[in-house]
């Protein structure tokens, strides 16, 4: 399948990878300079579970692309998804397919703005990976991924998107209801990303503190409540102890999440407006109390401003 | 007068200074030996406004008081408050007064059960003071104080403790409604002390931020909807106004709120309970809404559990 990667840092550099392995036809679209340059000078160096290995994949800049291919995977941070979907026009042929992987929330609705609905998939994924340096992707661990589409005709084209992947090795889903996999992701990241980006802490140290229990279950009723007004039904309690699941530090209780990455180690900004603000702006407009995503979202973007210059 | 500081750090060996070069019979309470120790032998060590000087004044232990003074002066931490009232039991005569000037909420209610009504006298401060060690204070910059009596019918002893204390240059003015002024006083805590400790920066660098002026008003209704219930009413936007003022450099701006010295310099407890903690406590007990107050409690005592080992 002719495939364009749409956001290539660690983990669309591990979708190209793993997708050209099996030999699709891939191409990584990026804005970042010197990863592009290195992916298409030296290719891209691929340490797969300690194995180093060297993918020749093409790589370019979003305002280059004219080709339109038959599948587009999204790996934007959530702030650049409006940008590049306004640079990538000319790749939007009228059968491309566009799967969204983007952590958080409200995506589909910008997606909406530029995309037909019957080519939206949505999607949310468990893989993970890292960049070592541009042009540089580390993999390790086990994930998988759950694929729906938005517009009720387009199931075909989804389980023929899942079938491609799971090719790959990427082990995809068709789900019945892609969405509450949504939320239910961006509860974890709402209560452990948010928290530990403003306490400085870890996922382990995060999960000790004696307030942690009810600290995430009063977050986690605030996502319940606007999910609820979007059709999706979270237990609060199912949700919090998956999340205490993830303390042990065997799981992933030593990792700093990607927003205390973002924000504290890297001075960069964060993906709040896409979780815990996505949840206060979205109370706002329908008049439900989300004071706990709204201080969150408060203190987050304060950190950005004093640490950001 | 016979007169007993009792919580004789930086505020309290200010006041004990004052009212022994004024005359008055003074001693220093305090439980930190060092400090005890160094004013017994060397005096306390006083840097008044860059003339250093030495003053004659006896320090001991709580435990060790037993004479009954004409007037306690309560400087503790506001976490030491009722351990001391414990433990200076034996100094509370029958006709003993008891002015209370710690920072924060909900002292007087605790000084009820340790103390009658008709003696106790409760104040708030604007003088200031540092420690630059063990018995030795710095003193610099104005102040004044208000008081009042709790019992109306004592109001005569109020107005001669001002009196004593206007005689030593600490500017005390009787108050018809110094509860007012408490609250008030605990809503410049209650948004910049907090907030500036979880956020680690100045008051300055807060009163920068886009978000400081919505921030501080959500805290400050939170506090009128409580203070509401003890018959104060608050004017959030004047409230709101008043802090806005000293963001000014040349006001208190570079300064660092006590809370974030206490928090995120020394790793030491903080007040938290007594003031955002005290409205949100309040808040669930009588059915009002404070969750801005609430989680800036719960992560002000995660910050404490992070650094304080």
């Amino acid at each position: 399948m002719k495939i364009a990667i749409v956001g290539a840092g660690a983990m669309g550099s591990r979708f190209g990878y793993m997708l050209h392995k099996a030999g699709n036809d891939v191409v990584l679209v990026d804005g970042w300079p010197q990863h592009v340059e290195n992916i298409n000078q030296q290719g891209l160096i691929v340490d797969d579970n300690g194995v180093e290995t060297v993918a020749k994949i093409p790589a370019m800049f979003p305002e280059d692309c004219h080709e339109v291919p038959e599948l587009i995977i999204l790996f934007t941070k959530s702030m650049g998804l409006k940008k590049m979907l306004q640079d990538i026009q000319p790749m939007l042929g009228q059968n491309t397919k566009v799967l969204c992987l983007l952590n958080g929330l409200g995506h589909s609705e910008t997606l909406k703005e530029y995309v037909p609905a019957e080519n939206i998939l949505m999607g949310v994924t468990l893989w993970t990976a890292g960049l070592q340096g541009p042009g540089h992707v580390v993999l390790s661990g086990d994930g998988n991924i759950e694929i729906q589409n938005v517009d009720p005709k387009s199931q075909a084209a989804a389980k023929e998107v899942c079938d491609v992947l799971t090719q790959a090795g990427l082990k995809a889903q068709y789900s019945e209801n892609v969405i509450f996999s949504i939320w239910r992701k961006a509860c974890v990241n709402g209560t452990l990303n948010s928290s530990c980006a403003i306490l400085d802490c870890n996922i382990k140290e995060f999960g000790e503190l004696s307030e942690a229990g009810s600290l995430i279950r009063k977050i986690i009723q605030e996502f319940a409540a606007i999910s609820k007004t979007d059709g999706v039904i979270l237990d609060v309690e199912e949700v919090a102890q998956g999340i205490e699941a993830i303390y042990d530090p065997d799981q992933a209780g030593a990792h700093y999440p990607s927003m205390h990455q973002d924000l504290v180690q890297n001075h960069r900004l964060t993906e709040i407006d896409y979780i815990n603000g996505y949840v206060a702006r979205k109370g706002q407009e329908l008049g439900i109390a989300t004071p706990y995503n709204q201080l969150l979202t408060t203190l987050v973007h304060a950190k950005e401003e004093l640490l950001i210059k």
